[in-house]
Formats: C-alpha cells, sequence, structure tokens
C-alpha cells in the first residue's frame, strides 16, 4: 500500500494508533472495529485504507522498519570509516529503541508469529536485510583491525542486536542511566568484544 | 497452586500444552475451551486445577522461572569462583533458551505484558532475582580482575540477557553455527567486552 503524500500520512497516522491497540489488547485480541474506533474511522473507511487486518499488521511492520532506515541508516550512510559508521549506527539503534514514542511498533516488529505467508516473507527479507548490513560493517571492520577474527560477523551481529533490542524490556530513560552513558557503555563494550580493545574513535 | 507429587506434575503438563496454545494463538486469542481441548480435559476440569486464565499464564511462567532454577541456576550452586560460576551460568542459560523443548515457555515469559497485578508482580520479582544474581556475579568477577570497572554490572547483567534471551529470534540448531561453538564464542565476547580480556579458566 505505499501512497504518496497525503494518503501514506494517513496510513502512518492509522499504523501509530493500530500499534497501540494491538500492543494493548494482542494482535488477536483487537478487532478491526477497536481499531477503526481508535483511529476515529468507521469500519468500511478502516477497511478501505488498509484491506485488512493481516495487511494492517504487515504496514505496521514495514512502517517500523521504515522508520529504522530514516532515522538510523540515512543518517549514517555519507560515513566512510566502517568503525565510525558501526559506532554510530549503534547509537542511532538504541535512541529508536529508547524514544517511547516508537515503543509499540518497535515491539510489534520483534513479535512478528501474528504475520503468516508472503507478507511475514516481505518483513523478514527487510530484516534480513539490515542484518546483513551490520554483518558486512563488523567485517569491515574486523579487517581493518587486522586482528585474528575473535567472533564471527554473524554470531557478532546478533550479540548486538539481541542487547540493543532487548533494550525496549527495561531500559527507562527517568532511570538512573543516563541515554548517552548507555550508547557510550554499550557501544565500548561490544567492540571490546569483537576486537579485544576499542579502537580510537 | 503449589501442590506435591502427581499434582505439581499434572499441572507443569497442562502448562506445557497451554504454553504452546497460547504461542500459536495469542494470549487473548487462545479461549479456555481450546485449551481444555487440547489438555484432553473438560473445560470444568482444566478450571479445577488453573482457577483462572489469568493464573494459568501466572503458572506458566512461574514454571519457566522453575525451569531456569533447576537447570541453570542448581547446576552451579557449589561453584566457589565467580568468573567459572558466571561462565557456567551463561552456557546453561544458553542452553536453556536453545533447546527447542520448551520454547514456548520461554517466549510467554519474555511477553509478559498480558499479565497483571498481583501475579505479574511475582513473576516480575522472580526475574529480578536473578538479574540480581547475576549482577552480583559481574561485580565479583570485576573486583576479582582487580581492573577498572568498563561497565556496571547492572549495564553488563543486560547486555548479556539480551545476547541469550535474544537467541530465540534467530538460533537454529540445525544451522551452521553448532551449539558449544556458539556458547564458546558468547561467554569469550562477554568477558572481553566485560575486563578487556578473557580470564584464563
Amino acid at each position: 500500500m505505499a501512497q504518496p503524500g497525503d494518503s501514506k500520512q494517513k496510513l502512518r497516522d492509522i499504523c501509530r494508533i493500530a500499534a497501540r491497540v494491538f500492543y494493548e489488547k494482542g494482535y488477536d485480541g483487537a478487532s478491526m472495529q477497536d481499531i477503526a474506533k481508535a483511529v476515529g474511522l468507521t469500519k468500511a473507511g478502516l477497511y478501505h485504507h488498509v484491506g485488512s487486518k493481516d495487511r494492517l499488521l504487515y504496514e505496521i511492520m514495514n512502517y517500523g522498519m521504515d522508520i529504522l532506515d530514516e532515522t538510523v541508516l540515512q543518517k549514517v550512510k555519507d560515513i566512510a570509516d566502517p568503525g565510525e559508521k558501526l559506532r554510530q549506527t549503534i547509537i542511532g539503534h538504541i535512541d529508536l529503541i529508547v524514544r517511547a514514542r516508537d515503543l509499540e511498533i518497535t515491539v510489534i516488529l520483534h513479535e512478528n508469529r501474528s504475520l503468516k505467508g508472503a507478507l511475514r516473507k516481505k518483513i523478514n527479507a527487510r530484516k534480513r536485510e539490515y542484518i546483513q548490513y551490520i554483518e558486512n560493517l563488523i567485517a569491515q571492520v574486523q579487517e581493518q583491525s587486522g586482528g585474528r577474527v575473535l567472533l564471527s560477523p554473524p554470531l557478532a551481529a546478533f550479540a548486538l542486536l539481541g542487547m540493543v533490542n532487548w533494550l525496549y524490556q527495561w531500559f527507562q530513560p527517568e532511570g538512573p542511566t543516563k541515554q548517552n552513558e548507555l550508547s557510550q557503555g554499550y557501544v565500548d563494550y561490544f567492540f571490546r568484544g569483537l576486537l579485544g580493545s576499542v579502537p580510537p574513535a
């Protein structure tokens, strides 16, 4: 349902509100009627915009991946040094998870059992592409460091993604640890784990 | 619903089957009728054993924490050296996540939004106790290493738990990476990240 301009914005608004309803009631527990009501549309109006409940879930996940693209990957695309690019990607991804605004979308993105068939494959392909990007960066960083490969790029990528994506389970922005302390601590920890030491910035 | 002997085993059997139904249909999407049918009980019989749907969810999570206790913590309780104890705890926790048998229980344990009120508090207290155990071990390992604290024990504990708990999202026991390679790689990666180097075993 890629749509230009206003239509795209409308779809994103629907996604954001629907994500909240799914988050609260569960995908199976939330009806299209519940979502229409929350969005301020008739049920027919909602179906007109999103096609079906499956498709709506897909659109929410796709929106989640768009947010990752727009707020993380676009910002680092011109960085040439792989170490710095990886560092900024980690900081951006942490920022994405920690920002409360998109919490529901982030959570739904991780619980993709409800999505079936072709739509699930499409989302998994987008996730796979991001993981591949991280793995490639890691391999470049390892090569640049010139040392022995201490952990394979796929294992390192998933260790990183696990650490960062798990933040939504526990990190409280109002808690004792500030976000920049968290980011700095986790970036350095990751590079030490990967290379044995933190490369100079 | 702590019950001795046979009753406890019966409850665990119910938990294991119910976890599978919740995993497939979602907590809100699965009815007590669905679960009774899967377990091979009448609906009244199921209510007799578990009290309510909420309580059943709580029993599943509690069972998940029992499994952690029995299969991870009991095995390491007599290890005196904090480094070795932490190493074996990580290996045991990875084994727990990777074993397909309890997959549904593990997943449900991580998605505890459906549980409310006092029952949720009880489960969170058990989780908190485990996290505290990990944090204490980490602090002891840092102290023993005598170096500067590179990452605070809470941040290190959650980095570790994120990495390990995330395994259920991607690790395939039949895939290219064998479990012992994974465990060894992740233990060493964690210690390097924590201390800058892997302590001798």
